[in-house]
């Protein structure tokens, strides 16, 4: 099949890239490398060093062949974005377009008014831009386009795949029993990046409810991983590695943590739930979901997930495989939760589509862990280079942390008095 | 208290800014006149003599007095925006502040890729930058957005005010009872215009859970009618009145249309059925609104309207309305619906809440249409020369009627053969 590639530079964007080509399909892509620039903007880098562009590009072009490509440098949103995607779409001419273009870190979004800003009109003004360059120049292509699990939030009933099922009922006393089939599974985001994904998906359910566009809107969970089989050991495959503040996620920090012997950064309790995935899980499900498309008009939700994990759970895990790699007993540390979350709560996702098609979660976080760290000790001093940017700075509520440090201020001033 | 309108000079915000002054409210505002010029671009007008604001902005001043204001002149989004609405929230340090201003129209957002990217733009950035000044300049005003009804679709179920009920609770065969207490209600908006409020109102959510802010949330329906008491006879006090295609309400189109002897432009069967009110109720829930704030954090949302019509209802009542002012048999059309919309379907939204404060909803649409087309009787030769403004010609789904009408073309064109 012809797969074209929103994002085609990111950590999930070229392992796809890598992984569709070694499965015999045949892969276009765009990315305006804005990746690489923020994370250096936060003061950090990739831990596993990131080959420049042309040199990744010119390694999987001899590996897979020339039949690929286009790759094209532009931003999906902006002023001349529209007539860029609708050329370069209607010169590929994909079977599925795979949209994994977006700013895909809450910390960044929540930092400033213009970071929230650029998250927002980059995220929803870039993936209307491809909509409306689908219908336009590929209208029966599938598109397959990364939500988050994060978008429901966590609530206190189990979470199904994007609709209530078709057996769901609400009670509402004094009125009646009524179906709840169909409807769209309510969204509770957590932070601004988070809001643009569940945007998203409302524009996405539109133009396929109006246009009949084919869509399969991926919830999925937290990736970690530094490797898949497709990129071999050619270092100049590799995909980047984030473990900063922003862009570096939550396995993935705790092992880079690890590696150079900072405290492991567990935000609050640590008993937040979250869903988790390896990398190879996310090219495994991106894959089936690819090559077993959404029917014309459909709206197709899949949660994409291993299984749930808490915070706590990570780390202690992250802890044992330090111990078991030689890196001595690594602390863990609590910091205040500079999120707005709940510290302890029900959760139940359910993730049963994709293991209709075949998906059988991974279900061994030691060895992954092993393999993570092992990948990363070789890069040690990358990351001690920029330890800087590992501890949380972001606060969810900058406000109500100034009022509340004003006032334990006055507080310690009163018993100083 | 002191009152800040975004959209002050539009159909509702100009209503406003004169029914709050007549109840001793400060107001002061800010618009771009964007609705002037879109209107305008549709071949159209509004049917009522629009003063230029300068004279409607000096009358105001001379019979509410000179404390009120300032009223500036910007957009909501756009890059200046962020410091331009700072500083006059800043200055004018407002009890609340009302967002009117958006780009209202679901017909507008769908003719063109080029209009759906304006009103996703102008709509979703420009509420995000008002929470973000409200945040730096009044992070204890209380605010009033305007939403509407439409976010909500047509579900089959009574349509709660926003969040379903405490009681509610949904029965997932096999897994149990859940209560649904707390959760947004799902929305499902029919258009793009429709889509950017659903998005405002869960940024709106995030903002009230994350920063504190205090806001009122107005599921609004179709608003219909002339003027209000405050604005007296005084036709430089007049708000718009708009009767073309995309600018136009269904009751305001419908009497443009018996003034000038326009067939009704009823599309599809004319079963839809949507909630509506009059200006002067609509004034009366935002006042009610403003006058009883919502609690610091709290997410409040009305739905606000005075009842369910169909939209054959309607015309059948205008017809009746139009005999009744001379104006003959007004004959009703039936025109292919160009909407992508549910022909019959249950209806049955909640609006409890403001009753709650005192609102007594208006009920009696034959006196409403009488005063309506007394009103434009003298404007008839305004609405006659932009008669060709008022049918419809945004198709939801442009592609599928060419493939229709070239199916169709087909057709007959083996007929002929």
């Amino acid at each position: 099949m012809r797969v074209f590639i929103a994002g085609v530079d990111g950590y999930l964007g070229w392992s796809l890239a890598c992984h569709l080509a070694q499965h015999g399909h045949i892969v276009g892509g765009v990315d305006d490398f804005s990746r690489r620039d923020r994370v250096q903007e936060c003061g950090s880098t990739s831990a596993i060093p990131l080959p420049t562009w042309p040199t990744r590009l010119g390694a999987f072009l001899s590996k897979w062949g020339d039949d690929h490509g286009p790759f094209e440098m532009f931003g999906l949103h902006g002023n001349r974005a529209p007539e860029l995607l609708t050329a370069t779409l209607g010169r590929f001419q994909p079977d599925a377009v795979v949209h994994l273009g977006e700013m895909p870190s809450a910390p960044w979004s929540m930092k400033s008014w213009e970071n929230a800003r650029l998250t927002m009109d980059g995220n929803v003004m870039g993936s209307l831009n491809l909509l409306f360059a689908m219908r336009e120049a590929c209208p029966d292509a599938h598109l397959v386009k990364l939500g988050t699990m994060g978008e429901y939030g966590t609530p206190d009933c189990p979470i199904p795949e994007g609709y209530f099922p078709d057996d769901a009922e609400m009670r509402l006393p004094g009125s009646g029993m009524f179906s709840l089939a169909g409807m769209a599974f309510p969204r509770k985001a957590g932070s601004w990046y988070h809001w643009t994904k569940v945007h998203d998906t409302g524009n996405v359910m539109f133009a396929c409810r109006t246009w009949g566009l084919a869509a399969t809107d991926i919830m999925q969970g937290v990736v970690y991983g530094t490797r898949i089989d497709a990129m071999g050991d050619d270092p100049r495959l590799a995909t980047r590695f984030d473990f900063d503040e922003c862009f570096g996620t939550a396995i993935n920090r705790f092992c880079a943590q690890a590696v150079i012997g900072h405290p492991l950064t567990v935000y609050g309790s640590g008993k937040q739930t979250r869903a988790f995935l390896p990398l190879r899980d996310s090219m495994r499900c991106l894959q089936l979901a690819i090559e077993n498309p959404a029917e014309k008009g459909e709206h197709r939700v899949f949660n994409q997930f291993a299984r749930p994990w808490s915070v706590q759970e990570l780390a202690n895990a992250t802890q044992a495989a330090g111990q078991h790699a030689g890196l001595g007993n690594v602390p863990i540390q609590h910091y205040d939760n500079p999120r707005h979350e709940a510290a302890e709560h029900f959760y139940q996702p359910v993730c049963e589509k994709l293991k209709g098609l075949g998906y059988e979660p991974s279900d061994d976080l030691p060895a992954d862990l092993d393999a993570i760290i092992a990948d990363l000790l070789p890069h040690r001093d990358r990351i001690e280079a920029h330890r800087a940017a590992i501890a949380p700075q972001t606060q969810w509520n900058p406000k109500a942390v100034e009022v509340l440090e004003h006032e334990m201020e006055d507080g310690l001033s009163e018993v100083a008095d």
